[in-house]
């Protein structure tokens, strides 16, 4: 199933039979370009660019990003446990060589998560043993201008046996918090003083065009905290999050937690109940990170839409 | 139960029931304001004011703040799970609106924890149905404004059949760690730059007076990291937290910790034995956060007074 | 056992019965200066000394650092659950006093953790009951100006039982990660802006000497955060910690993570496979740390040398 436009729900499960037991790789994100994923049983490839695309940072501030199919966060990439990944990697910039880590798979990094240089092609096989919520990401060096210029998203390695709260579960989205510095600016990044912190990219596109609930809606977000250089203190205004599974994982399970601590590439499986009509804020509780633009929306109506 | 002047403790466990089974609310701070609080039942009434108050920050630093009941932190809200609070902030500040953000209830944020207006009361109800340590604090826009000048507490949610270790704890106490910034100053809030991180409200009282102790005493301290930015790493020097749950909840067991890492709004319940007399200090081991105040004393002795 | 010259691992278990039924104290180190120890059933005795040394933290970067036993991290303390430690601190450092604060053990800081006056030497008896990996470092104050001029360093203390994945693991590594700052500065030490972020003292060894292991072993890194400011999102490339034991206590297990933050003082044992032949790059993934230094390699090959 690919998903376009603005649409960041990963889908209802009674629709999508997510997040078990899907005969398809779901891919979602903000970005109108999906990847190309082409699923033979529990071989997948994927396709992906690293490109250089002008993205909007903040209403009217424009950033020459480096990205992954020209959009920050990256297309969210789901597989399933036990999945075969052949990864193809078009790297469409000119000006230098890119490369990609997966958080979620084992592999020699010298091997396989080497660069990709201008108009090369690098293709990649390892396996996704291992359920979760992880981050990739360019590992191409410097790191920290890689990651600082846009070079990161997420995938998630759904569980064999799904989450033992799959059947609760009314909606998913996805959240990517990540810092945007002075453009271009290496000191900038090191010396960690962020212009923004965003959930997905920017500091608007979740407080213009809420997630939506229905009222009493169990919601799954699967967030990530890229960083490159924060902690994240993420938290739901108005519920407690139930069920959170630190990376993903089933087996490291939390409950009626006010507030997740995500370290720089960690990431968790966070579920809520909203049992009343009304705007919902997702914020990182470091404020100033919420003041520079950290915040969404989940906007709860009777009907959900 | 009121507890007023410098008195911090929660009183001990033999004296007061406490943590289980109580029929009443209790409220502990060191505010000689304890806010007005009514029980009937598991209806319970409680009623607080937003109001400037001048703060002594430091010694013979004052500080203009924004306050819950005129003290920063506001007064401990102690409630037992399953309670509905029926919840009045009268704002008494002539100057601009605050609001109530409670993080231990389930409510639409745009209904119930609205902005109070200058002199208005706002009534609000809601349930506290999840156990733990969580914080509650004005979410009046800007809110790390609000933060950033004080207006935060902590609010203890009673886990309904107690917590395992309830039998062995003798005294209790609460901390809530958070930092204070050029006064008033937007700018250095959102820059991270805090010229004194606290534990209650001030660099000092918990040195000048230290919590206390008998010889062979388990504690358990109910802590909270209010932030508004900075994450904490709390420890106790001299011991281990033999049990910690995390925010509270007695589903989140960890065992032996050394410190415990709390975000921004984060909390946990962190027990622990004092074997031998003396003074135990309290910090967080981010040492340039107990640098700048973060440190406070437990004195162990033989009388325990 | 006492390891000298550059050797980091603790041995491989097959060899040595680490890290169970040991009859002896390991100790283990970069340093060529393994502290003196001593063992009769269950009680140890332990020298060491604080002392001024000059030391490389970057290649031709020399600090005058303090230190216990000349060198940064201190050498490596390792001991049993239920030991009984007498432990002596020499302070040859001429000019100022120095103390021993020990995370791993019940004691009264005011008594057992005090200040050792320059010539004088001062021995100290505790027990360590609880199993993990913790924090030892200098407590005379001011504490952060100790912290950061370099006296820190790791204590082991081996569970009684084990850790139920002690049969599968076949190397131990240490890693201890920390900030230097401009040198001497107490000002830049509370201003949190270290110049480096390194593992084990400086920032080139453990990529100049990567940590080894053979195709298919499983490691095990001891992993302490000894801040003095930061927290740490300590990373392994190319892998997922299957086996995470925060603080190193058996209670306390994660599973699958890509991520483990560790607060100033916290520790972790984590375990993972590296099943391809190559380099893996450990890193604390907030990146700008990374790139401050806080970066070593693990080294696999066919033969495991």
């Amino acid at each position: 199933m690919m998903i376009s436009g603005c649409d960041w729900s990963i889908g209802k499960s009674s629709e999508t039979k997510s997040p078990s037991g899907k005969s398809e790789v779901q891919r979602l994100n903000q970005p109108p370009v999906p990847p190309v994923i082409t699923r033979r049983g529990h071989e997948v490839t994927i396709k992906m660019t690293a490109q250089v695309t002008q993205v909007e940072i903040s209403k009217g501030v424009p950033y020459e990003a480096w990205t992954f199919d020209g959009t920050v966060p990256g297309p969210v990439i789901r597989v399933q446990q036990g999945d075969t990944l052949h990864f193809a990697l078009h790297n469409i910039d000119p000006q230098m060589p890119h490369s990609m880590d997966l958080h979620a798979v084992h592999a020699a990094p010298n091997h396989k998560f080497i660069d990709v240089m201008p108009g090369q092609e690098g293709t990649f096989t390892y396996t996704a043993d291992s359920p979760g919520v992880f981050m990739y990401h360019c590992g191409t060096k410097p790191v920290l201008m890689h990651l600082g210029n846009g070079m990161y998203g997420m995938i998630i390695v759904e569980p064999k046996d799904g989450y033992p709260t799959d059947p609760q579960i009314d909606r998913e989205y996805t959240i990517v918090q990540s810092e945007w510095y002075k453009e271009n600016d290496y000191q900038a990044f090191q010396n960690e003083e962020p212009r923004y912190v965003v959930f997905n990219g920017n500091n608007f596109t979740l407080t213009d065009h809420p997630l939506t609930a229905a009222v009493g809606d169990r919601i799954r977000l699967y967030v990530l905290n890229a960083g490159p250089n924060e902690v994240s203190s993420f938290h739901v205004v108005g519920t407690l999050m139930d069920t959170v599974y630190l990376d993903g994982n089933p087996a490291n399970v939390l409950h009626g937690m006010q507030t997740v601590l995500l370290p720089a590439s960690g990431g968790a499986v966070v579920e809520f109940q909203l049992t009343e009509a009304g705007d919902y804020t997702m914020v990182s509780h470091q404020f100033n990170q919420a003041s520079k633009g950290a915040a969404g929306l989940i906007r709860v109506t009777a009907s959900g839409q």
